[in-house]
């Protein structure tokens, strides 16, 4: 009775890539470079209990509560405080706290995809976007990435049919760690503004960089040349999983009051609120300055699991692998000779108890097949050390590797 | 840059009256009818308190983190358990967990609604359904309610040209707080066994039983007749929002493995899971069996709001209205004489500080122009009171009152 009535929306939805992935990364003795888990050792388990009893004690019938689909207004403002700059003010109208970034993501596709509508998005670009959008039959249009980001002279192509959006993963990108530079952020919003085409900037783990110099969001850039806030061509996602702890599901939204309503809107009919004590622990702790400080400690520890990967990499891997070298956020992206297909290498490392990512769930057209994407921040550096070894020795014994090494004359 | 681009979307989801009437809610000194919200008096505050303190000291790292997209396992396994007949033996794979109720609704559209797909509602519905479904370019075929639920015997004519699904609110149904009798449940099931409609069955009230003995649920029904989970031919949706605390945001869907399995999938691309945390304190709550000791203290509150509601309608509202006696739940559902707009009467109401929501709001496809719903959990007995006597004094001193009391002859 079942099977004929969601025909349509099964094949839409039929990438799980990510899903049956973290079914391997629950195996027992499975080094796991697959999911995108921050590590457990930085979650502020006994600040989050602490915490949890003072919102209980003073204001314990509104964190039970329904509460306003827009969102706890102290942290709305609290957010909007944070994100307005000289050229840009914002107030608590600008932001629609989400269940997490993947609601954002829904919720755009929810507002503004139709079946058939074109997107612009990176190649690879993150896989739950893809995830979220197929289910409302988008098309994308793909802009590919080098070492510094989205390939922004290849844009212009892609925007003369007034595709929907330009979807940017500017800092630290998932899957492949790139960030995109200055001077491309900047091209990129003058594309934007000249096609009037908006950008959704998806921003998970700009605060987690370890190296190199923090580059204004393309949130600040346009502000610098359209002042008022209901013109930005932007919609920032941001949420407090990679910073605090994914298990509250609190992201937000930044954008044009008038997109902000229609959003929330939206998220009305799609669950209500978000959960409302969970809002006020990621406000606590952003209010109070502890998040700031904790921050610094997981990029502490990210610094150390990255340098450890990256030293791996150079130790274990063939000399004609490359492989992005990510001044912050969670992943690695690796590319091997052409011909080595990472999907079939996937299952060889699953006997080996080893796991990562295919690249080729990344491309939203097809590609990427000797490509994977490697998490450094969910295992610990000495698992990181054994499961690059075994990766690698992997590759040293694929049959593909020996024709590349040593091409028939 | 935006408004052309979300014109279409726009228009389905332009009702927004339960959002627009939180509003009014929040205004200081009014007395309010008209949300869904439980007592904040019966928020089991400190015992959330607590039970937070042993998740985190005994499985910190697990409750901060992502967790799978169909829920957490233990909470999934005691569902089933709970709702396991003697007919109908679930597992955890019948099971998902969703971010309240509402997601529910959204995953079901998601999954089973292209526009202009027609689905079968009782008339008036849930208007979150509405919201959830028009979002998805739903179209309604509606089937009356009185007093003893949806009049069953107009059902067969709406299932000739198969419909989506029958939604059903069997118990304490909310606008209208009826209750579906069993003669009506038994007929129920076999039409849609008959007709191979699925029924989607809303169950947030059912354990909110003041007067009445309890009736078995549409799924059980439906077991009796059909032996095996995969050809159930219900989906139950259930939350803890009503019964513990809505702003966790945790609620269940029960049905067949291979949808349940579908809808995990969608799920995957909109929240990812539901927040980790908020599962662990709904399981704790209901695995130690607080949650049932805790079901007869709201029981016991509700039921005196409840009669006085009642004790109130019958001494301060006219002879010729109507209004229904609910065993249950959160609503009671007045009906007007003809003629008289509860809407315009709305926009007096909030003058004199009290509010309740216009029937009409629960059409789909118009109507209940002179219906009201009154929600009775909410409000104290005095304000209570209060409330109906200043509803009832307007309701006196209405031009057309005056006319239908005394009709020119």
């Amino acid at each position: 009775m079942w099977e004929q009535r969601y025909a349509l929306r099964t094949k839409q939805m039929k990438s799980s890539a990510i899903r049956d992935l973290l079914t391997i990364t629950e195996q027992p003795n499975v080094i796991s470079f697959a999911g995108g888990l921050p590590a457990p050792e930085v979650f502020p388990v006994a600040e989050v209990g602490s915490i949890v009893q003072k919102i209980l004690q003073n204001n314990g019938a509104q964190a039970l509560q329904y509460g306003a689909t827009e969102g706890y207004f102290p942290l709305r403002s609290l957010i909007a405080q944070r994100y307005s700059s000289a050229e840009l003010k914002l107030t608590a109208d600008n932001v629609l706290i989400t269940t997490g970034s993947q609601q954002a993501l829904d919720l755009l596709g929810k507002l503004f995809i139709d079946p058939g509508k074109q997107v612009v998005i990176e190649e690879p670009t993150y896989l739950g976007a893809l995830q979220a959008w197929n289910a409302y039959g988008a098309q994308y249009l793909t802009v590919p990435i080098d070492e510094q980001g989205m390939l922004v002279e290849e844009l212009e192509s892609r925007l003369q049919d007034q595709p929907g959006w330009i979807y940017a993963l500017p800092n630290f990108q998932n899957p492949s760690g790139t960030t995109l530079s200055l001077a491309r952020r900047q091209r990129l919003i003058e594309l934007a503004m000249h096609y009037q085409v908006p950008v959704i900037e998806d921003d998970p783990y700009g605060e987690l960089r370890f190296s190199g110099e923090p580059l204004p969001p393309l949130l600040h850039l346009a502000a610098t040349t359209n002042t008022t806030a209901s013109e930005l061509p932007i919609i920032y996602l941001g949420t407090f999983s990679k910073v605090l702890a994914p298990g509250l599901r609190v992201g937000w939204m930044i954008g044009p009051q008038q997109v902000i309503s229609k959003l929330a809107q939206a998220k009305q009919g799609v669950d209500l609120n978000t959960a409302t004590l969970n809002q006020m622990i990621a406000y606590e702790m952003m209010q109070s300055g502890f998040l700031q400080e904790h921050i610094k400690g997981i990029c502490a520890q990210y610094r150390i699991r990255r340098d450890s990967m990256l030293e791996a990499l150079t130790r274990y891997f063939p000399q004609t692998a490359q492989w992005s070298k990510p001044d912050g956020g969670l992943f690695i992206w690796a590319t091997l000779p052409q011909g080595i297909d990472s999907k079939a290498l996937l299952s060889q490392a699953i006997r080996q108890k080893v796991a990562f990512v295919p690249g080729s769930a990344f491309y939203a057209n097809g590609g990427g097949e000797n490509t994977m994407r490697l998490n450094f921040s969910n295992a610990t550096p000495k698992l990181i050390q054994e499961g690059i070894a075994r990766l690698g020795q992997l590759l040293q014994t694929l049959p593909e590797m020996a024709t590349i090494l040593s091409p028939v004359s």
